[in-house]
């Protein structure tokens, strides 16, 4: 079964709009067995849409056209399947009728304009599940062919491809296999570490046909290493993940794995100080309040967060976190004193410090990425130091990661 | 002139990577005069490449293939091009020459496999602009088509790009006509609100041809206005888009534009504080960091923010910012006890400070969503409470331009 997925606006080709609907439909058509080889951005123009899709269907079995399903004049997906079709659009009184509720759900009258949703190629059906005011579209071509149209919009398009062009997909191409996959999130590699260190079991894998490993570097995510197996059914493939996942785990060590799947280095050293009953407080400097907000971007974070000082001046530094006039504020002693200022204002059980150069320019006779950590636990401060060769930006992220995971092996081995 | 591109690699198309090079190169292409109808994406499949340049070759006069320059098995770019040219590759000395430089600089050896990266189509020629090790290819095909070759890296990419590829395109196409945009941010009225101000503008602008007004709403950065206008020469299209811009001005109002360009809401309010040599620093709640963050992600703040107090538990509140037991931390007394209690405790001369429910749950008795900001200057408090009807990321992102626009309105008002 192969899947193409056009996307349709000009905006994405004018770059005013960065197509991630595509990657999202490539991402769960992969994970559903369904080959896709090819994905293509077109505007809003009626002959070249057609084209397109014209091409699409010499090379593929199924489409999946994704925008351009509004009420304006712009919106050409449902004429252009239609035409492909060879077949006229007709309008469907029963999408009349769930448009119109919907309008009157929020208190509105439905505008004439938005009739034009309620239209369907002859011989085509409206997608069952619709979120928002736009039908979408499945629509027979030949004998063995389907077009699908979906909206733009990202929150109506995924609901959508779960919840009925992936199913529906795999139905008609009569695919069973489940694929699956697991993410490590590891740091404290590069990629050639990581690499190197599963190099014979890489090797292992690739006779084996039992699963496959890649890496992936996700800036403040950290390296992902991401096990994909394939299988009869969800259980077999599970067990699979479940055995690799393990071998993994035991070549790289818990220093390096951090998480699994959607957790986050946030989300980790909130959950170990949750199980162990600890506060945990901030002091932040070049920073500037990324790693808080990092943390509190985890909901629940507040019955374990108790707040960050953000100290970016010197006097800051020393008004609130006490630094005394013969410490520098980016050094070692400076992350001590910050750490230690940071657990006594803000009354917590441990906290993290970082102080340092973020950039562009040197400072307090410090290149740029030059940093300074310190964490605080069972009353022992421990520092790192580390002269990042990035940006601005690259610098503070992997100073927030990098610290925080400084923390959580530290709340790792006390267990 | 027509150009499309196609962007390689079969990461792009399982979503494990989200295609932005594209979309960087579509912006570029419109603003420099070239239409670009069509963008695809393919894997590392040489067939299928082939295929996909041969049917954009049928519709344009030029392609820009963005990625498989690499040094693996999996980078098939170079030779993709040859087989479209119906030559050969060839090694160029110079190439060998100025990798090999590239790797001894950073003390390293070239590795053989880097060799292929040296390899050029008969006839083609590599693109003078090399800011990393892969050199680009700028092809001819035939008398009057050419294809480029740059690679996925992005900063890479981009400078080859803007560096020749986009100047040469213009030379072969002969367009002399010039194309910039302006960008005017705003914050606090929605896009239908923006475009009923602008309405009679709008259409007076649809007749003239003069330049064009599209808005587009990006979250935590604004509302963005783009003026865009087409002339025979920079000067004169500058003296459009000036005019243009002072019109739109005038009729939005100074509440609503908050800068222009790459300015942010960020780098205007500390430019306002720094104008008027004033201090500032924060009290965050429920954005536990974000103000902080988004501040000192400018370059230069430190002359004018001094730090925040992120005080995401009460108790941290009353010990740092001196809420009394009788405020409720999430209220508009308690925003004012907050941002007073900055102003105090980082010793600035103004201040802004929120509270609020970011969700998912309620909390102290109101729904997600609700928020209370507070701003200080000149001895004076002002609040606003504002009920959000987003998720946990769009509350906070929200509450932090708002309550930086309540500060700019202010430090606007006192010039």
């Amino acid at each position: 079964m192969k899947c193409e997925v056009i996307a349709v606006g000009t905006e994405l080709l004018l770059g005013q709009i960065v197509d991630t609907n595509s990657s999202y439909i490539g991402e769960r058509l992969a994970l559903a067995g369904i080959d896709s080889h090819v994905q293509v951005k077109v505007g809003d123009n009626p002959e070249r849409l057609r084209q397109i899709l014209d091409q699409a269907l010499d090379r593929s079995d199924a489409v999946i056209l994704c925008g351009g399903l509004g009420p304006t004049q712009d919106d050409i997906t449902r004429q252009a399947v239609a035409d492909v079709m060879g077949v006229e659009l007709e309008t469907r009184p029963e999408l009349v009728d769930r448009i119109s509720a919907m309008f009157s759900r929020r208190g509105r009258d439905m505008p004439a304009s938005n009739l034009s949703q309620a239209q369907v190629p002859v011989g085509g059906q409206a997608i069952p599940v619709q979120p928002g005011t736009a039908p979408g579209l499945c629509c027979p071509v030949g004998a063995d062919q389907v077009i699908y149209a979906v909206p733009g919009v990202p929150w109506e398009m995924r609901e959508m491809i779960d919840g009925f062009v992936v199913p529906d997909l795999r139905r008609r191409g009569e695919v069973t296999e489940v694929i699956a996959s697991r993410v490590l999130r590891t740091w404290g590699h590069s990629e050639s570490g990581l690499a190197e260190i599963l190099a014979e079991e890489i090797v292992r894998l690739d006779g084996s046909g039992e699963a496959t490993i890649a890496f992936l570097a996700s800036g403040i995510e950290g390296l992902k290493v991401r096990i994909t197996a394939k299988g009869a059914d969800q259980n077999s493939v599970e067990a699979v993940l479940e055995q690799q996942e393990n071998r993994v785990r035991v070549l790289l060590k818990p220093e390096i794995v951090f998480g699994i799947d959607d957790e986050t280095m946030e989300s980790v050293v909130l959950d170990l100080c949750r199980s162990q009953g600890l506060k945990l407080g901030l002091a932040e400097s070049l920073t500037g309040g990324l790693i808080g907000q990092r943390l509190t971007a985890v909901p629940g974070a507040s019955d374990v967060f108790a707040g960050s000082i953000v100290a970016y001046s010197d006097a800051v530094k020393s008004s609130l976190l006490g630094l005394g006039p013969d410490v520098s504020a980016i050094s070692e002693q400076g992350a001590i004193a910050m750490v230690q200022g940071a657990v006594q204002a803000l009354g917590v059980d441990c906290a993290a410090a970082v102080t340092g150069v973020a950039g562009p320019s040197p400072a307090g006779g410090h290149q740029p990425g030059t940093v300074f950590m310190a964490t605080h636990l069972d009353d022992e401060t421990e520092t790192l130091m580390v002269e990042w060769p990035f940006d601005r930006q690259r610098t503070r992220e992997f100073t927030n990661i990098t610290v925080l995971n400084e923390l959580r092996k530290r709340l790792l081995a006390r267990v």
